[in-house]
C-alpha cells in the first residue's frame, strides 16, 4: 500500500458529502402519499462511473437503459435519477420509452450528454410509470440541487423503508483527505411487489471507471451480496458509483486496498441499514461461518442459514435452536463434518465434537433476547473458508405485511 | 408395457393393505403425552427393499444404521421399526448404538437376521433416546403386529402432524391384482427442531431389490422430494420401501411403468397429505411450470417459488401477485424469457407477452380465496421442459409455532 497511516471519520451529508456533489429529493406526484418520490444526484466535474446490476431475467427496464448508457459513455456518468413508487417493471415497450425519456429528461437538467446519465426505479411492478409527472419533477428537482441535498435524496428513494439510510466517511492520507458518501433504500414492499435494493456511492476520490467498477463489485461482494431479508432479489435492484476527483487524491492499483476499505466502510453501513429496516425485522443477525472448505463454501452456508425459516423464525422467539444451525449447514450442499462442526450462538458454545452442551441453553437465550444477535458455525473441515452475512428474524409482522396488503 | 389393461382403485388399510403384512403403533413412553410413539412393519415373507435417504450431511444415527444394514443384505430387509419423540440426532457415538440396539430388537422380534431391519426416528434433535423404552417397545409392538395395524403405525409416527397420512391402492393387470401402500409423517415440529419427513411404503408385487429401489427413486422424485413446506431437508429424511411379492405378481423391466404409476398414486397421496399438514398450512399450493428449456429448470424455477416467502405469504393473503411469481422465475437461475412468459393464477391469465392483465385480478383472488390453488408459470423459452410441486402457504402461525415454541 502506498500510503502507510490512513484513518477513516464517519462524517455526515451521505450522497453529497464528498466535494462536487450536489443531490435533491422532490415530490413529483408518484406516490399516492404526495411524499418524496424524485432524487436527482449530481457530479458537477466530469466523473468515473461503474454499477452492479440485478442478476434477475426479469429485469426491469430502468436496469436496462442505464446498462446501455453506462457502457456507451464508457464509464464517465455525471448524472443519476431515481424514482420511487412504481419500479417501471413488467410494463413493455412503453416503459422501456419512459426510461430513456427519465434519463434524457435528467442529462437534459444537468447539461450533460444523454449517455451521462443513470436511471434507476422501485416501487409497484407492472404499472406504468407517468412519463409526464417524472420529467416535471426532474425539472423542478435540478432548481433545488444542493450540496446539503443528500438527506432529500436519500428520503425521496424510500417505499415502504422505517427509515432513511446514509452512510459517509473521510479518509485521511498522507496524499490528502477524500471522502465516500452514499444512500440505500431496502427491502419494502411498496405495493404488491418485489423487495427492492438501490444505492448510490459518490467519492471525490480520483479513479478511472475500471478500477471503480473493481472496487464496487469487490465491495458489494461482501456488503449488498451478504445480506438478505427474505432471499428475495428484485427486477430493479441496483448500485451505483460516481467518482469526479474533486478531491485531488488519485487512486491507482497501489491505493485500490485503501479506497476499497473506505468504499466497504460506507457500503457495510447502508447494507447493514436495510437489514435493520427489513420488513418486521426486531433483530440484526450477523452470521459468521468458518471452517469451510473455501470462502465460497463457507458463503454458501451462511446464505443458506440467513434464508432459513427455521432459523429465522428461532431467533425471533429467543430459542437456541443450534439443532436448526447444524442441520441448516447439514444441507447447504457443501463440505460438513458432523463431528468436528462447532455452533455457537453469541459467545456460548453450544455443539461440539458431535455432542450439545444443553446445559448453558439460558446464556444463548439471554444473548438472543438483545436486538443484536451473533450466530457462528464451523463446518468442521479443517479449512479456512470463512464467510460473514447479515439477516433479520422473521416475524409474524413480515407474514401480517406481505400477506394482508390487499385485504 | 406387457399388461395392456391396468386399473387402479383406492383402498383402505395403508401400510398393511398389501398382502403378507402386518404392522402394529404402541406407545413405549418417548413422547411425554404418552402418545403412540413406537411403529413396526414386519413382512412375514422374504422381501425386497430400497430406500432414498435425506441428502442432508448433517446425518442422524438410524439414517447412517439403515444404510449399512440395507447395503449388507443386498436388498433384503423385512422389518422397519420407527419411533417419534426423538430424532436420535447430533447424539454422538452412544446415539449410533442405541441406533443399532434398535434395529437388533427389531430384527429379533421379527424373528429375521439383523442384516433384515431398517430403523428410523424423527422428533427432538440432540437429545438422547432412551434405549431401554425402545427395545421394550418394539417387544410390545412384536406381539400386537396384524394385519390391520398400518392405521397405527401411521399415528405412531406422527409428532406434531395435524393428521396421519395413509393412502393404498390395488391394481387390477392381466397377471392379476397387486397392491401398494404407505404411511408418512411430515413437517411438524416436535420439539425444538428440524422437520422430518418419513415415509413406508409396501408391495406384494415381485420385484427385485435394484428395480425397486428404481422405481423408488424416480417416484420419491416426482412425490416427496416435489413438495415443499419451508424449503427445509432434515438429519432424519427416509423413504423406506418392501416388496415381499405375495400377490404372485412379478413385475421386470417390462412391467415397471404399471408399477411406477401404482407407487406413485400412493407417494403422491401421502406427499400432499405432508404439505396441507404442514405448519400452520391453510391452503395446498399446486405449482405448474412449463416452457423450461430442461425438465430439471423447469423444476428449478418451481422449488423457488414453492419456497418464496413472497408468494407463500401473498397466497395466504390471496393477493394475486402475478409479480413476485415473474420476479422468482426470473431470480431461479434458469432461462427465462420475459416477453413469452406467461402467469397464471388458477384458470386466469394475469401477464403475457410482457404485459398485466390487472382487469382479471378478481377473477383471481377468487381462485385464491380456496384452499385449493394453482400458480402456472409459462418461462417463455419455447422449450418443453415442465415440472410440478406442491406447498402450503407461509401463515403467521407457521411464525407463531415456530418462534414461540420455548417461550
Amino acid at each position: 500500500m502506498t500510503f502507510p497511516a490512513v484513518t477513516h471519520a464517519t462524517i455526515e451529508g451521505g450522497v453529497s458529502a464528498p466535494a462536487g456533489f450536489r443531490a435533491a429529493g422532490v415530490a413529483c406526484g408518484i406516490k399516492k402519499s404526495n411524499g418524496l418520490d424524485l432524487a436527482l444526484i449530481v457530479s458537477d466535474t466530469p466523473a468515473s462511473s461503474a454499477a452492479v446490476f440485478t442478476t434477475n431475467k426479469a429485469v426491469a427496464a430502468p436496469v436496462v437503459v442505464s446498462r446501455a448508457r453506462l457502457e456507451a459513455s464508457g464509464g464517465r456518468s455525471r448524472v443519476i435519477v431515481i424514482n420511487s413508487g412504481c419500479a417501471n417493471a413488467c410494463t413493455g415497450p412503453e416503459g422501456h420509452r419512459t426510461a430513456e425519456a427519465m434519463a434524457d429528461a435528467a442529462a437534459a437538467a444537468a447539461g450533460v450528454d444523454g449517455s451521462q446519465a443513470l436511471v434507476a426505479s422501485t416501487g409497484v411492478i407492472g404499472v406504468s410509470l407517468d412519463r409526464g409527472r417524472v420529467t416535471h419533477g426532474i425539472v423542478a428537482a435540478a432548481k433545488v440541487l444542493a450540496r446539503d441535498g443528500g438527506a432529500a435524496a436519500a428520503r425521496a428513494i424510500m417505499t415502504t423503508d422505517p427509515f432513511p439510510k446514509e452512510a459517509a466517511v473521510e479518509a485521511t492520507t498522507p496524499a490528502g483527505r477524500f471522502r465516500v458518501g452514499g444512500i440505500a433504500k431496502g427491502s419494502g414492499m411498496i405495493e404488491p411487489l418485489m423487495a427492492t435494493m438501490l444505492a448510490v456511492v459518490t467519492t471525490d476520490a480520483q479513479i478511472a471507471p475500471a478500477l471503480l467498477q473493481r472496487a464496487l463489485t469487490s465491495v458489494t461482494d461482501v456488503t449488498f451480496n451478504a445480506i438478505s431479508v427474505d432471499g428475495e432479489c428484485s427486477t430493479n435492484d441496483c448500485v451505483f458509483a460516481l467518482a469526479n476527483g474533486a478531491s485531488g487524491v488519485a487512486i491507482g492499483d497501489g491505493e485500490l486496498d485503501l479506497f476499497v476499505d473506505a468504499l466497504r466502510r460506507v457500503c457495510e453501513s447502508l447494507a447493514i441499514g436495510i437489514v435493520r429496516g427489513g420488513e418486521g425485522a426486531t433483530k440484526l443477525v450477523t452470521i459468521e461461518v468458518t471452517g469451510g472448505a473455501t470462502d465460497d463454501e463457507a458463503k454458501r452456508a451462511a446464505r443458506a442459514i440467513a434464508n432459513s425459516p427455521l432459523v429465522k423464525t428461532a431467533v425471533h422467539g429467543a430459542d437456541p435452536n443450534w439443532g436448526r444451525l447444524v442441520a441448516v449447514a447439514g444441507r447447504a450442499g457443501v463440505a460438513f463434518n458432523l463431528d468436528r462442526a462447532r455452533v455457537q450462538i453469541g459467545d456460548v458454545e453450544l455443539f461440539a465434537g458431535g455432542r450439545p452442551f444443553d446445559e448453558r441453553a439460558p446464556l444463548a437465550s439471554e444473548h438472543l433476547q438483545g436486538t443484536d444477535v451473533t450466530l457462528r458455525v464451523d463446518l468442521g473441515t479443517g479449512q479456512p473458508g470463512a464467510a460473514r452475512m447479515w439477516t433479520c428474524d422473521l416475524s409474524a409482522e413480515y407474514v401480517r405485511i406481505n400477506a394482508e396488503y390487499r385485504t
